[in-house]
């Protein structure tokens, strides 16, 4: 199951709005077939392993990380398949929260006689598809926050000089994480100040993650990187009602999608922008500044992770924020976060926080 | 050696203004003396090593973290010591920078017939006395700035709520690393908002380093913890040279000592402030912020080393700064530190830096 949950984690990213799922197929103590879910959703784990065990597959147990669906969509659903594959036995990490699969691959199966075991390794499956389970739950996908700060957490010096507070190895592992994202999310001050391309590089891979800009305005120049960029690689923006007609149209025809949300007091309605995400089909965002989204997504307690990577480098109290002002008074009333892991990269620290 | 420098950390905080030295006396395989630094630096390690040994050290090696003192001060040089007791051979770590010693302590023994060898450890054992070496060659101590700070870099709510952001976990190592310095020292600012005792507590431990507050114009209440218990536990007050004499006088009637210092454009020099504590024979200094005074040894390069607490908690930028302003514009004319460690502390995470 863990060598099946390794298969499905390389899925991460590019099977949205699907989970990724790992499948290995064993027989006689031999695997004979090995699959993970394919860009876009398709096809699925189940049918690659399938198709690579071929008649290897009667009598053998199927590791599923997540249930098999079973329910006629796009393709004929992997329950069946396994079923007329001849599988004897299949061991599945956790049931599916999709309405039109959750516990009914494995009753299907086990209608079959096939014999179904469920809950192994369930934390960990659960834990890698938390961003599609959140899509299928609450409509919206599992948001990580990422900011490279210094020792006193800052992000930029009073002037706006940012370029590097990190080193090599923490930038090579950023993009390393938007190759697991779906989409890269940033507010427009990050876009207007860096003007960055948010896409990966360096690393030989060729997916790219959706780029995400929130503007409540829309007041950023159609003359930068992402502009030029946006035939090529996705790019959204997410506006306000009040968003000027002839700046969407100036971006629509640069080839980025608008996607407009609601407005709250302070800015754009975080959770509204969420949402929309959500219903794109999105199961996984990747936020990467600058302190004013940053402060407005953990202000309406949508942060699910938090990635820091903390520089050797003190910038002192009149540098820029790497959260902006949240109106806290009592610091009991903080949300607190749970630490799960700490590393060094290169000559900076990474530490990982999750909602407790 | 490792555990003759193992002894020699026991002195650490307790045996100012003299060095911290291990000593281990090894016979036929046999361990048959131990010492280390005694409280105020007397007896040296060697006279206690020696002492427990007895007759046991004729023909004897003597594994010393610090080259053995050869002049005649309060006591006389434990290079006669050794000589005396008919040691055989001599490993000792490093030589001491102190004028006084400075490789005449292995010549002595070296004249005497004793094989002397020298340079085992020696990074450790320079490491370990840091804060007396600096102390010989620059007049100043080592300085620790330790920082407890929420994710963004805060040590308050706006409103001034800092308690607490660490655990009981991170607050008990600040405790053991108190008790392991001569001194823990404070800004004005930290003793008007949190009044705090600044001693070792719930660790079993005697000791109780000196407690020194910085405050330009002495403008701290005399009706606080610091004050009441200036009699039983030391408390030196750095001052400008403008304090108001009855401010002096109110304080000095509380038994706390006044030391005066320069000023700067900014507030107290912290280069004066630091040249006057190693006058006062002071190896370690453990520095617990506030914000202004953080920002005042960072600004003048005078952070050794840097000790951050983290607690997975996010204030925002309207909170209090850990580090104030520092007047920086440009990224790479700020200093570098170089990360030493790095753990899990209860649910924080601690992290040490040095400078590069």
């Amino acid at each position: 199951m863990k060598m099946a949950l390794s298969l499905a984690r390389r899925g991460l990213g590019v099977t949205w709005p699907n989970p990724a799922v790992g499948c290995i197929l064993v027989n006689n103590g031999q695997i004979v077939g090995r699959g993970w879910t394919q860009p876009s959703g398709r096809p699925h784990a189940e049918t690659v392993a399938l198709a690579q065990a071929g008649n290897a597959a009667k009598g053998a147990t199927a590791y599923v990380t997540l249930e098999p669906c079973a329910h006629h969509g796009q393709t004929p659903p992997c329950s069946e398949a396994l079923i007329k594959a001849g599988v004897a036995r299949i061991v599945g990490a956790m049931e599916d929260s999709d309405a039109r699969v959750s516990g009914r691959g494995f009753e299907q199966l086990r209608n079959a006689g096939i014999a179904v075991e469920t809950g192994l390794c369930a934390q960990e499956a659960a834990q890698l598809n938390a961003g599609f389970f959140l899509k299928t739950q609450f409509g919206r996908p599992l948001l990580t926050l990422k900011l490279a700060l210094t020792l006193d957490g800052r992000i930029a010096t009073r002037t706006g000089d940012s370029q590097w507070i990190t080193g090599p190895n923490a930038r090579r592992a950023v993009h390393m994480m938007r190759a697991r994202y779906d989409a890269v999310l940033v507010g427009a001050g990050t876009v207007r100040a860096d003007d960055p391309s948010l896409t990966v590089r360096g690393l030989g891979i060729s997916h790219q993650p959706v780029r995400i800009v929130v503007s409540q305005g829309l007041n950023i120049p159609t003359e930068n990187t992402l502009a030029k960029t946006a035939q090529e690689i996705p790019v959204w923006l997410c506006h306000g009602p009040n968003a000027p007609l002839e700046r969407k149209k100036a971006w629509g025809s640069k080839g980025a999608q608008l996607i407009a949300c609601e407005s709250s007091e302070s800015g754009l309605d975080p959770l509204s922008l969420l949402n929309n995400l959500g219903s794109k089909g999105l199961t996984r965002v990747f936020c990467e500044g600058g302190g004013t989204l940053a402060a407005s997504l953990l202000n309406a307690d949508l942060v699910d992770r938090l990635v820091i990577h903390t520089a050797g480098v003190v910038i002192g109290g009149d540098g820029q924020a790497g959260v902006a002002a949240l109106d806290l008074d009592v610091l009991a009333h903080a949300a607190r976060l749970k630490l799960v892991s700490h590393r060094k990269l290169g000559d900076d620290i990474e530490h990982v926080w999750e909602r407790s």
